[in-house]
């Protein structure tokens, strides 16, 4: 089951696809947020798919967006891979590393993509994203964070490693912010669906393979990063967690950076792939 | 002119304070957000204020909530004091850093406030907020910064340091974003009624004073922060951006950190006195 948001950016509607056919959810609900997740959007959607009320949609031309409405917050957990942390010349942490990103970042898997003004080191990451479902705070055990996961997506963490490293004060979120700089999607697969901790995850430019790893090379698995970051802020259903990216990005010197005109591609099993084409801000 | 949030939280409702008198703002926007501010909101009321338009509101014995309602970002400038980089153990920087708190962080002046779980180590700072008053991107002067800004307010940058330096890997938002962590207010001060870069700021603890400061020794202006931020992310009506704290934290090692039953204060010249009393979360 993938439920996408269709149409254009700020007016995009939701639609489920299972089996190959896409229904319309407007009589469900408004939109794919937090309040939708939180009321067992998802179940109700199973409900009316095995009861046979949803009307089937046709989405054909249509822009897609993010499958999940701007969360309240975007929050990314760092050098989550070792081999990752080794190309970044650090050596993997003890406890989740946490930074955040605006959550005005946010974009639809194929819009277009800008090398920020400025920019000499535009650099992909593809990362598994985690969509909360309940509001979490101080979680007790690995089982309950599991109950707090509405979903997962594909993400492309996108980054500018100078605004990130060199001009930062060793704070990472400004080389993070950038327009556009969080592409979600293409779908949201709900949590009992897939095994988060178990897909292949690639990425490509220009159609060259870039990142070729599996969320079981995670360090702190997801449930971890769930209960870890509930014992220090609140999540909030809709939030989104991006996990880490692993080897084979730019900054690892082994490959030149983003520029106008290059094509990035991510994809997770189960969750899609992106296509982004870049354009010079 | 002061521009005040009413009632409980989630319900608020706005209100604006002249010369002594309250008058309840119902009739001209449902509530101090972002579409306000960018619709020359402070415009408006100046002007049904001057024509009398306004009712008279009572708000004897309410609560008084953070004047903006919840932003999408809360953007924080980290080490803005030469003195408190000092006792930080760091050098002043040659830029902005810039980190971020989650925005469900965000309280009312007068708000309980909570030691998170496991702490041994919150701590307080004073700091000037910035309110945004329009989107801004790649602005191209300071004057222009200018133009972006709606307002200031006093806020409370609460802090828990293990959290933030010590089981962190360097990124300090792990210590930035426990609830209530963000008291805002009490009221909003329009940017053309106060000097934001000539405000005397102060904090307590217990009635003894801690920090006593001015924002005249800020390393970076607020208007150099708004142009540089606009550089590498989109500021969006609504947003908060904390400048920075003075020296006098228990991070210096010259105060204890607090505890359940600690009463902080922090005040800022014409922006008003918050009051916290702590409890243990």
């Amino acid at each position: 089951m993938h439920f996408l948001r269709i149409g254009e950016p700020g007016s995009e509607r939701p639609v489920v696809e299972e089996a190959g056919t896409v229904y319309e959810l407007g009589d469900l609900t408004a939109d794919l947020d937090g309040a939708f997740l939180a009321a067992d959007g998802i179940g109700r959607v199973r409900q009316a798919l095995a009861a046979g009320e949803l009307p089937p949609a046709s989405i054909e031309g249509e822009r897609i967006g993010s499958p999940v409405v701007r969360p309240s917050a975007v929050i990314c957990i760092g050098m989550n891979y070792a081999a990752h942390a080794a190309e970044s010349g650090a050596a993997p942490p003890e406890q989740p590393v946490v930074f955040l990103k605006t959550a005005n970042t946010v974009a639809g898997p194929y819009d277009e993509a800008f090398i920020p003004r400025g920019s000499t080191k535009t650099d992909w990451e593809v990362e598994l994203g985690v969509v909360i479902g309940r509001r979490a705070s101080y979680l007790s055990s690995l089982e309950e964070a599991r109950e707090h996961i509405a979903g997962f997506v594909c993400a492309n963490d996108l980054s500018e490693r100078e605004f990130q490293l060199e001009v930062s004060g060793g704070q990472w979120s400004k080389g993070k912010c950038a327009p556009g700089f969080s592409p979600l999607g293409p779908w949201l697969v709900p949590a009992d669906e897939v095994d988060g901790n178990n897909l292949r995850l690639r990425s490509w430019v220009n159609g060259e393979i870039r990142q070729d790893s599996t969320t079981a090379d995670l360090i702190f698995s997801v449930e971890v990063i769930v209960h870890h970051l509930s014992q220090y802020l609140v999540l909030e259903p809709g939030d989104v967690i991006l996990t880490g990216t692993p080897e084979g990005v730019a900054l690892s010197g082994r490959f030149p950076y983003l520029k106008a005109g290059d094509v990035v591609e991510v994809e997770i099993e189960g969750l899609g792939r992106q296509r982004q084409v870049f354009a010079q801000a």
